[in-house]
């Protein structure tokens, strides 16, 4: 694979398509056009073949994509053909929805525990039987446990007060990967890597281009 | 205003630097040079006058930005001078996590509706000491209700399978945002705006950039 710089929006759009494919994949469709592809996914075809051009040749001429081959493909450039060990950090409203977030099963995703500075929180029914933590453990034991059960990512939803102090915790643990559900710009050293999902910078975005549409 | 083509990634970072800038401003700063902003904001100074200089002049040389001017001016630029209304649609975990989310009550977002094919479903205490609705409204009444109460903005956390028909009946009760938490690629009319808000893709992109680092 070359080493060419891929645009962020690029690796945002390849996750896009690949849903959709792994969609195509199970109703057992084999081939799948880049037009029908890029219209599924809200883009239009030359934008699919630009974007998936920085990985290599995809595709036949007149055929399109064959949808197992653009899935394995697909997933080996992601990094989603292993599987990714998760933990919840910050057990509220927010953390229980990630707790009871059942679209992980048909990724590699797996939840593998729960931390919280209150431990005697209780997780619900529904986590447990889609094969979640079944209980809460002290923000105080996360280097342990991290090494324990071997944690890639952190879904950090603690309050955005806490959010730095816990950030470093989960630095000191050696967990790689910060998804930031705070709206905290954290601050992590070379070699962790941070992505935020705190979804009002988002709405901030829908807004402006509700607003552009009324001048 | 200028009618360039500002692009998207820098509409997503002006809404992260007006909300350090709104912390300064709480915290009594009056002045902030574009190095201090890029640094709070994790990109560098290039970049913020880059993003700014999209809306025109902002900033006084060997000084930097005053505070309170800059937030007026990117509340005006994003569309956040105003207020906006907001109504929940699907009361599971995350409309719940969304009914009870301060940080609404720091912006010129309101909740002002939640809707659910089942409305015997219960909001918390929580959501009402934060002024949010008491009740869940069914579904049905959505166009009714959407008038009546003067909804901009739909967030949608309904099941996947029924986002696209729910983001139907949004369209028809003529409520032009939608802030798509669900991983479907919504479908809307011209003049209607959907952003997404779905986190899998935020996790995918962070599984890239921690493999890529592997390798």
């Amino acid at each position: 694979m070359k080493h060419v710089k891929v645009p962020d929006v690029t690796i945002r759009r390849l996750s896009v398509y690949l849903r959709h494919l792994k969609e195509l994949e199970e109703r057992g469709e084999t081939v799948v056009s880049s037009t029908a592809l890029a219209k599924a996914c809200g883009v239009n075809a030359a934008q699919v073949r630009k974007d998936l051009a920085y990985f290599g040749e995809f595709g036949i001429r007149g055929v399109g994509y064959y949808v197992r081959d653009l899935v394995e493909r697909l997933k080996e450039i992601l990094g989603l053909n292993r599987e990714w060990r998760l933990a919840v950090i910050g057990i509220g409203n927010l953390g229980t929805a990630l707790l009871n977030f059942k679209d992980f099963l048909k990724e590699n995703y797996k939840i593998v525990a729960a931390f919280d500075k209150s431990p005697e929180k209780v997780i619900g029914k529904l986590a447990e039987r889609l094969g979640r933590p079944a209980e809460v453990i002290h923000i105080d034991r996360l280097k342990e446990v991290a090494k324990e059960r071997k944690i890639d990512i952190a879904l950090l939803t603690v309050p955005p007060q806490e959010a730095q102090k816990v950030a470093d915790l989960v630095v000191e643990a050696n967990i790689r990967g910060i998804l930031n559900f705070t709206p905290v710009q954290i601050k992590v050293p070379k070699g962790f890597v941070v992505k935020n999902a705190y979804f009002t910078t988002v709405l901030d975005n829908l807004v402006y281009y509700l607003q552009s549409k009324r001048r």
